[in-house]
């Protein structure tokens, strides 16, 4: 089978063998925003053409190809759900000479009855949820994920909107005369995460990296990394407030892995890192359920 | 005597009586941003030379004109400060004929030991401390500033980057597509305020402004409110749970404080609004501590 992570900006396509040995990739920058309208089968086909030519028949599409911008919408499946959920509830689009299925993005509520979605993240948690059980796995990012896994189903998940509003407040607010790009400085970050577990709220926490810097015990040099800490920190208290965990599984790029290990450390909890690289493996464990491999 | 609050983008001066009477005032563009270095005498010369001419001896001034931008700094005073301990420290400037006074901004530090300051809301403080004690005043801005108010001396206060926030975030990010300018909707910005008690974080309620509106529980014209609600509900929040108290002093202009007038009542606060106009009494009332008037 083929599996492809098809999002905004970048289509990812790999070739899966039995066993889920991804035989073959390719990652290039066509997006769904590239695609004009109803051009999703022409662009499927010049991606993953050769592929099929030689005999691949079914082609498992994840991402916001899905979405509603995308080729066509496979609705949101609501939580709790595992390969076997997801995998019934994948939408076929026609196409000729191969079996074609989107994978739709969950939803669940939060306690108070507030509705949250995901695209794309349900198939790498497919894929980490292997081998884990009662566990709480974060992926860190422009919208992080905390998503809770039972058995190898997502049972529940919250979307932090902390990389955007990191990218607004550091560029758009009078945090932005201090917080210039830099060396990261994990001093100031840990501090940044510290105040974020003190009394006050979050937005009297931001007024405090203009006056420590403005009283002389904060550099310059630190308010971005200070910043970054104390919005991460925010993130990581409510999520723990929620799901009270000894470990939590990372999952994310290097260098955010990186800062959410540390400001997890510092918040009290064990962290076990994974390798983000996890769209092939859950691919595959969807196709498995769909008795395609 | 004379008093002048001299901010970033505006100068009011106000000719007072010996009463505190305003016998004269006015209000113009040239705030401290366009003086050119050393131009502050010839700056106030040329807005209250005529009162001087008529002989008026003594200015003083409140705002940024205090600040390490102004005229000369006037150092953050710390609290408790009242009108005689901010009559202490204002810093004599010399001026060819008249005395002039700068009225300095104040400091505390929370809980934590993380400093605050203000600068020009002090003076208004001072006017508004005039009959009430152990209250708690809110005025609500681009960074509002909530205060303790006992006796006649601010005793505590915090910022809050609300206004900011709203406006980096409004604009900013994904909730830009829908947080389009209109008419305020009432219902949206009370369950805007309402969600901000609940669980989950400022960061993960933001993302619920765009889920919501995804799932059809939020129009687009609605989510503006919906947003605003959220900060100010936050904001509120946090500020109560510092200063648990059954009422709030709330000062600031027309529209704003009808917001923070709803919030607060939401957030089961009694609310008494008072007049923003309060720097000229302010300025007054530090005038007698100085034995001026």
């Amino acid at each position: 089978m083929i599996g492809i992570d098809w999002g905004t900006t970048s289509l990812r396509a790999y070739r899966l063998g039995p066993g889920g040995a991804v035989t073959d990739r390719l990652d290039r920058p066509g997006g769904i925003l590239t695609v004009p309208a109803g051009g999703f089968p022409a662009a499927l086909r010049e991606a993953v053409g050769p592929w099929l030519a030689q005999g691949e028949t079914r082609v498992l599409l994840c991402g916001m190809v899905g979405s509603r911008q995308g080729w066509v919408e496979a609705p949101y499946l609501r939580c709790p759900a595992g390969p076997a959920e997801i995998a019934a509830a994948t939408v076929p689009v026609p196409f000729d000479g191969a079996e074609i299925r989107l994978v739709p993005g969950l939803t669940t509520e939060d306690a108070d009855g507030i509705p949250d979605v995901m695209r794309g993240e349900e198939t790498k948690l497919v894929a980490l949820a292997i081998g884990l059980d009662d566990a709480l796995a974060c992926m860190p990012g422009t919208h992080s994920k905390w998503a809770r896994l039972e058995a190898d189903r997502v049972t529940h998940f919250t979307t932090h909107m902390t990389g955007e509003t990191f990218a607004a407040l550091s560029a758009h607010t009078i945090l932005a005369r201090t917080s210039l790009d830099g060396p990261h400085r994990p001093e100031a970050f840990a501090r940044g995460v510290t105040r974020a577990r003190q009394h006050g709220g979050l937005l009297h926490h931001l007024f405090g990296a203009r006056t420590l810097h403005l009283m002389d015990r904060l550099e310059q040099a630190e308010t971005r990394s200070y910043l970054s800490g104390l919005l991460i920190g925010h993130e990581i208290a409510a999520a723990l407030a929620a799901h009270p965990v000894a470990q939590v599984e990372l999952v994310g790029a290097a260098e955010l892995a990186a800062l959410y290990e540390d400001a997890l450390r510092l918040s009290g909890v064990t962290v076990r890192k994974h390798d983000p690289d996890l769209v092939a493996a859950g691919l595959h464990q969807i196709g498995r359920s769909l008795g395609w491999i």
